[in-house]
């Protein structure tokens, strides 16, 4: 039987899991996936992520590539795979993909979305999926900070010290933050980001929203090309990745 | 100092509890509460809710009373009750309450809400609170059925063989449908409700919905007085107890 090259898209409660990539001994996303992929096909199978995300970051479009003998039809596959899957994991589409799909490397745009609740009272239902800031944020300040992070720009302060990649360039099309009542949506749109780079940006845009940091001061965060010069790291269970594009 | 008998409305996320009773060794509601009752007036004590929800139920408006001898004002009790709590835990509201308040007889009305995902993908942030039908259901025949169980009845079809109590009837001021997109929720007010018996209109709803049970035969159900004659139970994490009133 040829193999087939598979390209699918993965829904998960981030929450309680170690993250996306596979750790030994450790409840993860990839292993969840391994393990029931082991079960369908009978052996172990590679699948590979767009973006490894963090322990207790969530997603709603999570691209994932896999290779795979198999007879069963295309339209089948989501729902086999998430039968065997946790609850809090499933496979929302699948389709096929040719034999050159990059799911890394091919990735053109990627969507984040961060959650904040800012009204006084915990929201008991959402801990698990929003950052709790009981506070009157400066929404209209926040999104003048968002828009002057936006363009193709040097993000070194806001990646973490981490992520030793050389080149720390990245295009942000799009940073905008929409209030909801006590709800508060972070939106980070880019053709790729750093490790931490999102988080970094909602905490430095916080910053912004208490008035400790002045929106204007961004440029100068950016120019300094040092995780110093921007605000804390947000904490990972508001963030969620929406989706990816190719 | 005097003993001040306290208020509080109470808000958790039920789906990692053993339910709100008290059991030793298990996780519960009640349990959480008393540890940080303990930690704050450092000796153990009595606090009593108007329902015993079961495990799995999450409720935004539980409430539940306490008595105690402490110089705390009432408007702070709220915040420092919950910085001791678990996150999933949070007390929103705290009010004295005269010596004769009856947080159990005193009840007058009761809301609870029943959750339900109609989509095809599994609903992977909200899994733990909602009850995932992947199947077109007719609202209209669901509302239908709803409106024929309101009124003052004997429920005893609907309550749990487990229900011991000699007096089935209650009043069901309300039983309603409100489709939302993929989502649906079921809302019944009334004014006590026997063991089990939203989780057991829900569960006959859903057959109503699915065209497996006719609108027109509740009339029937409630008359046959017998668990038998009603539908399955629905599952406790999609339940919410939203309020309580006096």
């Amino acid at each position: 039987m040829a193999k087939r090259k598979l390209k699918l898209t993965i829904q998960y409660d981030g929450s309680g899991y170690h993250g996306w990539a596979f750790q030994p001994e450790l409840k993860t996303i990839q292993g969840e996936l391994a393990a029931a992929l082991e079960n369908i096909f009978g052996r172990r199978l590679r699948i590979t992520a767009a973006s490894r995300t963090d322990a207790g970051v969530s997603a709603l479009g999570q691209v994932a590539a896999m290779e795979v003998e198999s007879p069963i039809p295309t339209e089948s596959i989501a729902k086999v795979i998430s039968d065997k899957l946790p609850l809090d994991i499933s496979v929302s589409w699948a389709e096929e993909a040719g034999p050159r799909f990059d799911v890394i490397g091919g990735a053109k745009r990627k969507l984040y979305r961060y959650t904040i609740f800012t009204g006084e009272v915990r929201p008991v239902l959402h801990v698990r999926h929003c950052w709790h800031v009981p506070s009157r944020l400066d929404i209209k300040a926040m999104n003048e900070a968002g828009r002057m992070l936006t363009g193709t720009r040097d993000f070194k302060s806001f990646a973490s010290a981490k992520d030793h990649r050389q080149d720390s360039v990245r295009t942000l099309y799009r940073c905008q933050v929409y209030p909801d009542d006590k709800w508060i949506y972070v939106e980070a749109e880019g053709n790729a980001f750093l490790y931490n780079m999102v988080r970094n940006i909602v905490g430095t845009l916080i910053e912004v929203g208490l008035s400790r940091i002045d929106a204007d001061k961004i440029e100068q965060i950016l120019n300094a090309a040092d995780r110093k010069a921007a605000g804390p790291i947000a904490p990972p269970q508001g963030l969620c990745l929406m989706w990816v594009k190719y």
